[in-house]
C-alpha cells in the first residue's frame, strides 16, 4: 500500500521493519512532517488560504519544496498541476494517511499530576483524540471522578478495550511503566503513548511512541542562543 | 556565524529571520534534527559504540545520509575520513551548537497539575536543564514547597532572572497564558516553553516554543493503522 522511495537506496532502520516483511514501510521523520504538514494547513486555511505549494509549506518549516514533495510522494499523488495543493483537501487526506480523520478512543493509565493535566488538556481533541476512559492502580482513586471520568481498575482495562478503546496514555512513575505497559497490551490495547522517561518493550503488534519533553527545551535554547541583537 | 545551505534558494519562512537580518538562521527543522542526532548518538553510546557514521545516523532517523552531512554541515566540518564521527565528540559538539552543554536554570510557572508533574519529570536534568523556582499566582500556593522549591510570587520573577534563571516553562491555563507570557518577558526570561494550546505573541527578543503532545497521539495513530500483520 506504502512504497518506500529515496534517492539512495536505504534500508529502513530497526524497529519500523512491519513485522509481516512484505511491504516497506515510510521512515518515521517522514511521518513525522506530515503532522507538521497538518498543523501548517491548519493555520493557511486559519488564515483564508485556499491553496498552497511545495515551496510555501516548506519554507514555513525549513525543508526544501522537493523535500515535501518526495514525503507526500510515499502515500500517493497530491495536488493540481497550476495550482498546488487545495489546502483543506491536502489537510483531509494527510488526516486520512494519519489515521486521524475519525476520532480515536484513549485510555488514560496513572492519574497522578501529569494525568491529571492531560485529562484536561484541550489540544487532544482538536486532532481527533478523545480520552474515555481513566485508570489506575492506587485503591483511594478507584471510583473517584476526575475531568467528569470515573477512575477504573486495571481489570476493566479489557472492557474499555471492548467498548471501542485502541490507544493508551501512561503517565505512570518510572518504575512502574513496564509493568503497567504489559497488562494493556495485554488487555488489547493496540498504542501505547509512553510518558515515563524509559524504554518499554512491548510485543510488536503493540505500538509504542515516547515522549521527550526535554526536545522542546533544547529547540528553545537553541533559539535563545542564537538570536540576533534586539530589532 | 551561522551559514545558510540548501540546494535551493529557500529564504526563511517568518519568524525565523533574526532581528537583526545580517545572518540567515537555520531552518527549524535542521535544529529539531540535531536534537534527535544528539538522542540517537546518546543511544550508540550507551550501546558501546565509538564511531557512527551519516548512513547509520540517518537510517536509524529515516532521513538520507545527505540530509544528515547537510544538516551538520550548517554548523561547520565534522567527522573524519574513513571513521565517519566519533560519537562523544559529535555529541558534545552538538549539545555546544544546541547551547547545552552548560546547565540552564528554568522558572516553571504554574504549578497546577502539569507544572506538579514537570517538576519531577527526570528527563530535563539529564539534558542539561534545571527547574530552580516555582511561580504561581494564587496566594494559597505562595510559600508552599512543592518537590523542594518554593512557590514564589511572580513579583519575584525578577530577582529569580538577576539570581541566573533565563527560560521559563509556562504551564498556565490558556486565558492566562499571554498576559502570564508578558509578565515574564518583562522580568527578562529570555525563552519560553509554552505548554498551553494558544499561540503567544512576545517581543522579538523572547525566544517562543509551543508543545503540541497531540503530535506524539497522531505518530501513534499512524504507527497502529499501518502496522502489519503480528509477526
Amino acid at each position: 500500500m506504502v512504497r518506500f522511495m529515496t534517492e539512495t537506496p536505504d534500508l529502513p532502520s530497526e524497529g519500523e521493519r512491519s513485522p509481516g516483511g512484505h511491504e516497506t514501510p515510510v521512515p518515521k521523520a517522514v511521518v513525522a512532517r506530515l503532522s507538521l504538514y497538518s498543523r501548517e494547513l491548519q493555520h493557511l486555511i486559519h488564515e483564508g488560504l485556499e491553496t498552497t505549494n511545495s515551496s510555501q509549506l516548506g519554507k514555513r518549516l525549513g525543508v526544501t519544496d522537493a523535500q515535501v514533495r518526495k514525503d507526500l510522494a510515499y502515500f500517493g499523488q497530491f495536488g493540481y498541476p497550476g495550482i498546488g495543493y487545495r489546502c483543506s483537501e491536502l489537510a483531509e487526506q494527510i488526516r486520512r494517511i494519519l489515521g486521524t480523520s475519525e476520532l480515536w478512543s484513549v485510555a488514560l493509565i496513572g492519574v497522578g499530576n501529569l494525568g491529571h493535566a492531560l485529562l484536561r488538556y484541550r489540544g487532544f481533541a482538536k486532532q481527533g483524540f478523545r480520552i474515555d476512559a481513566a485508570f489506575d492502580i492506587a485503591p483511594q482513586l478507584i471510583g473517584t471522578r476526575i475531568e467528569g471520568l470515573e477512575v477504573l481498575p486495571m481489570s476493566s482495562l479489557r472492557e474499555a478495550v471492548q467498548r471501542g478503546v485502541r490507544l493508551a496514555i501512561l503517565t505512570v512513575p518510572a518504575s512502574a511503566a513496564q509493568h503497567v505497559a504489559e497488562q494493556v497490551a495485554e488487555a488489547g490495547i493496540v498504542g501505547v503513548l509512553n510518558f515515563a522517561p524509559v524504554t518499554l518493550s512491548l510485543p510488536d503488534h503493540v505500538a509504542v511512541a515516547g515522549v521527550d519533553l526535554a526536545i522542546e527545551l533544547e529547540q528553545l535554547a537553541f533559539a535563545v542562543v542564537n538570536r540576533g541583537p534586539k530589532g
